[in-house]
């Protein structure tokens, strides 16, 4: 399984690190190599190369996806890049593993799925990188979702809290920029709330109400050229997307949601949370403390019944056979191994790994359902 | 201070519990005198007040607004009830105390608020009963906003969670029917997260988004006669209120807000949650830990920021000097003594107390609000 | 039930708005009347009966357990004159609750279970003030243990942490002098996480091994005469008990106990923590957060289990029935309403309350021994 | 820095991720190699050197000691063995890691000692892998004393609580039996407690008094040889070690201390925890949180002070810079990767990382004291 990885910043530097431990960990079916890492600037391609371990570089990602000692191609660059790069690897008949969101635009994001079925047809497999799905405790969640332990479901409430941009004076980056990154708080980090959200439920969001919100409209330029749009002269440009997006929504299965997505939540630094009561049970997790996963079980007797603060690390727990003992936490990057080794299980099992680039898409409805309610001032129905 | 209580069930304990506690814990300028309950029931009413600790009972309270053995009268009775009450014990001169929400639409609010200012030219005073404002820590909460420890105010999470309906064949109470009740979760808790957010802000809602959803909409009637509408023959009624409420809303001061209130959060008895994201620093308060305040000061050097949890029992805190050492928390019913003391001690003053009925139809103009954008699927404006 | 209450500090405090709540909140078997207060000072005991609602005072407490009117003596002053009081109040036939520790030597106190056991013969009832038994979180966590849900106990960790005097130029006070006090840490707040262990496990104490420490030996004296020994001239005094007492010990059923009682734990305001560990499950209790237990079943499947937060404030949990609903905490002085139902009614039904004189007995048998082991630097025996 | 490591059980797969990682995520002066894996059974060290990716095997550790390709040997065994791997190695001439407890006994890490010490006249070094200290909150703890934040240090209290052998028919290992591991608890998590204890300090145990406790004296054999005693007929053998260990201490500077470290701790599972509370501050810290330092800093007004949690994932924070942004937390074998960096560090620029042997030699001799205290029943003085 030859691996050409496009992007190495910090996306790369998790993917790499994922490429290089999942096999030393967990039993592969296929021993995956880190063939090539493709980056613009030559040099830097070089170190970064050197230094994440990869074997080769090229700076023209058209030739690395093209190249015959590739078998899949790891898509770590910003989202306005996703799509050509995807389908011009699945066209080559390359696996694809995406980073989020799958792309800037829905338009995009069909266009991709498109490649991918067409693809699909020579056994090529795509994935899109939802690491959470692969937080030990999250699984856990899904899982008691799935078998019923929470009964009919009423309420989801999820939130993804970041504070990097309180400062008003912290630099334009191409996150901040809608031509390069497509929106703001909502693509980058809301969608990982909605499919957190969607995938532990096992459910879609139908329509929603909702805004986004920029408080800081403009910011410095960092010094180099990174493509951003600006005013060389006052070294300043325009914030073009949202800061922060919060809305309401309604599951197919009945289900309230409440999402939120925030650059501005003063204090909280990865907080993906989410929240969720059925009828039966209850569940609470904050990315923030990874290795709990909160669960009640309302069947219990009122005297005993409580939210039980399940340390999720052990051996029963996805994944965690691969790694130590109970107790011993696991962290941010091993969602990115656990990321590996099930697209490398499914690909050599000949079968579709999830979320594909159809769940990459659905998210990506959910994410222009929200700009459209924040325009029209009204609920929007998510395409479905 | 003569005081008649009208209502002698939940609230009327935790009010008679306040009346009698406030004088003996704290120097208050006036003395109340529990001089009279009122109950429908003339032997219920007076087991209660035996109970209670009031010296005289009526059964209507039309006679008990006009003794003029009565300086003040304690509206807990439900919903329906508080604009006649009020209306007609603000004409007879008496100072009011009246339970939240402060009436079941707005139009009723708009009479009581009307009838408090012709009061009011007599002296006569008026306060809506949301106690959670004088919970220590929500007073802290609030000092720290009005010192600037928070900056500028971007995002507020308020939730109020509770359950006890969860069970579908829970029976229908009077709080489930929309003509004794008004709403449902909206009101009733909705309201408390409402008036705490603003309260804390010192600032409004302007315009919100939203729905309401009843996930029961039949449930057995209770034994006895309590003018609940039902089918004597199935012995079951309509639930004609909302199970939970959800919305985003604008603050004037440019905060987005995002409210949710339910009865159906399996294993959250009382959560009345508050979380508060400014430019310098943030909050965060769950009334399930009523003791404590979470409180991130970001000007601090990052290697040592983080959220404190505050105990809120020091001597130095609001209201802490009347009871106990440090770490002896407080109860529930704390927050009602403070009230007591506030309110006596505004009366005594001659000043009003805070929140006057004027805040509580502003805050029924916010429950009209959220249930005109449910009808109508787009932003409301809050009546200013 | 008529009363009278010696002292009137923070324990009158505490006491008086149990006396006054109970009655109001539970239905009592006997109606308490707040007789007569004792303080020594006319001029403030007066003041105290007005404040805190006694009908009568009297200077000398020896008069005020003669008294004809008087059933029940409640023993709110310092340890050194428990022994005086409640012996001369048995043998004037009076029901005795006394406040915790029951006395400043073993001495002593066998000398009140000798006065206790002759004046039972004639109905005549005692209880000591562990008040902590009665926080309906640790009521639970007894019954728990009781019907065998965490099998058999082999840890406990038992700490009660303050950090009243951690300034050392904190004034002494008669808590920090032996001859008024008895001891430091060890008695005042020792006692109550010896007694809480003994008590949630059924168990006793047999041996131990540990130290007394005083970190800051001398204090300036406080403005009056509090009877405290000092240098006029310097304003200082020494201080003559201990700061902080560790010990480990052996139950009488195999568990290993470890203790820790200081004034020195900055930022631990009351924090009286128990962690119980047993073969089938494990308990968690801190009075800082006084409403919860954490209880974890280890009979679930490691899947899902994990530490319970059990918010204790359901109608089946201990007392709480007189209380508030589901999720509305109780505070501080709700264990002392609690002790006052209980011991109205165990002498309403002709039986001895808990704890009685002898369980207070046995208590300082084991600060005798933590007495004994640091001056001997060897394990002490726990007399029988 | 061509490396021999031997064995390759749990200790041995964590040792491996951090040789592997430490140089992708960090700049080494020196690149590790990871040249040869020491196993005694053939087939199952190639099995593992191919999984962990060690180049070359061996099975007789006395032979990879003196390869001439061999710079540093990493020890990865049981205690038993410690010292003679250690003494060869270092007389070969080779830097040496070992894991913790150094030794068995005070007499074999004073001859490791004393072979460090003539190693180290050519420049060689040793560490032994205390790596818990190279967690990023408990060095940030470590930092905060050492800067004067807490003050005087009080009280400590360190507990390494788990429960993997609470089933007393889990079955015997060689962490079990005296002449393989040395003691039980004690020095398998006791020591990591004791370590940590005074790193954070700087301080070091003078006398303690304390007990060591087996609850389950007999267990039943695993299959298979692992040098066990046992009864092959009943097919049990007798647990020679402590399960559970428990001592009050006092430290050089003043401070007191109280130490636990048990394996049966029902629903602890790796739960080392620290508490330490100074004249101006307070530190908690817990391993199953890894991510979070609690930090109370009593020279705040007390009207804000309180514990703060601190994410301790910032790029300010002991290597957080190698890693991911801030609240993306890392893993228990993070510290090995740290351990390896600072280790390869030291030995780059000529100087002696920590904790060295001597420091190993230190927590032994404590060791050694609390078995000499749970023997006589009286203080032991820990030998300087």
């Amino acid at each position: 399984m030859r691996v050409a990885m496009i992007g190495h910043a910090f996306m790369g530097a998790a993917h790499s690190q994922a490429w290089r431990t999942a096999p030393r960990m967990f039993d592969l079916p296929l021993a995956p190599e880190m063939t090539v890492l493709v980056g613009r600037d030559e040099q830097r391609a070089q170190q970064a190369a050197d230094q994440l371990g990869w074997a080769d570089t090229e700076t023209d990602w058209r030739r690395a996806v093209e190249r015959d000692d590739v078998d899949l191609v790891d898509i770590c660059t910003p989202g306005d890049t996703h799509c050509d790069i995807a389908v011009a690897a699945l066209e080559a008949g390359k696996h694809v593993l995406c980073e989020k969101p799958l792309a800037n635009t829905v338009e995009e994001a069909e266009r991709m799925v498109a490649a991918a079925e067409r693809a699909a047809a020579d056994g090529v497999r795509t994935m899109v990188g939802f690491t959470y799905r692969r937080v030990p405790a999250v699984a856990l969640a899904r899982q008691l979702v799935r078998d019923g332990r929470l009964g009919e479901i009423r309420h989801v409430r999820a939130q993804y809290l970041q504070d990097w941009i309180v400062d008003p004076e912290a630099p334009l980056t191409w996150r901040l920029q809608k031509h390069l990154a497509g929106s703001g708080a909502l693509g980058d980090i809301g969608a990982h709330a909605i499919d957190l959200a969607q995938h532990v439920l096992g459910d879609v969001l139908t329509e929603l109400t909702g805004t986004t919100t920029t408080f800081v409209t403009e910011r410095p330029l960092p010094p180099g050229d990174h493509g951003l749009d600006g005013d060389a002269d006052t070294g300043r440009g325009p914030v073009t997307v949202d800061d922060a997006a919060a809305f309401v929504g309604r599951f197919a299965g009945g289900a309230l949601g409440v999402f939120e997505a925030t650059r501005f939540a003063t204090g909280r630094k990865n907080a993906l949370r989410l929240e969720v009561n059925g009828s039966q049970g209850s569940l609470a997790f904050d990315f923030e403390d990874m290795n709990v996963l909160e669960f009640l079980d309302a069947t219990e007797a009122a005297t005993t019944a409580g939210f039980r603060r399940i340390l999720v690390t052990e051996e029963e727990h996805p994944w965690v056979e691969g790694w130590w003992p109970p107790g011993h936490g696991l962290g941010y990057e091993h969602g990115f191994s656990h990321q590996v080794v099930d697209l490398v299980t499914a690909i050599a099992e000949g079968r579709d790994p999830a979320p594909t680039f159809a769940d990459g898409l659905q998210v990506q409805r959910v994410l222009a359902a929200v700009e459209a309610s924040a325009d029209s001032g009204r609920w929007a129905q998510v395409e479905a």
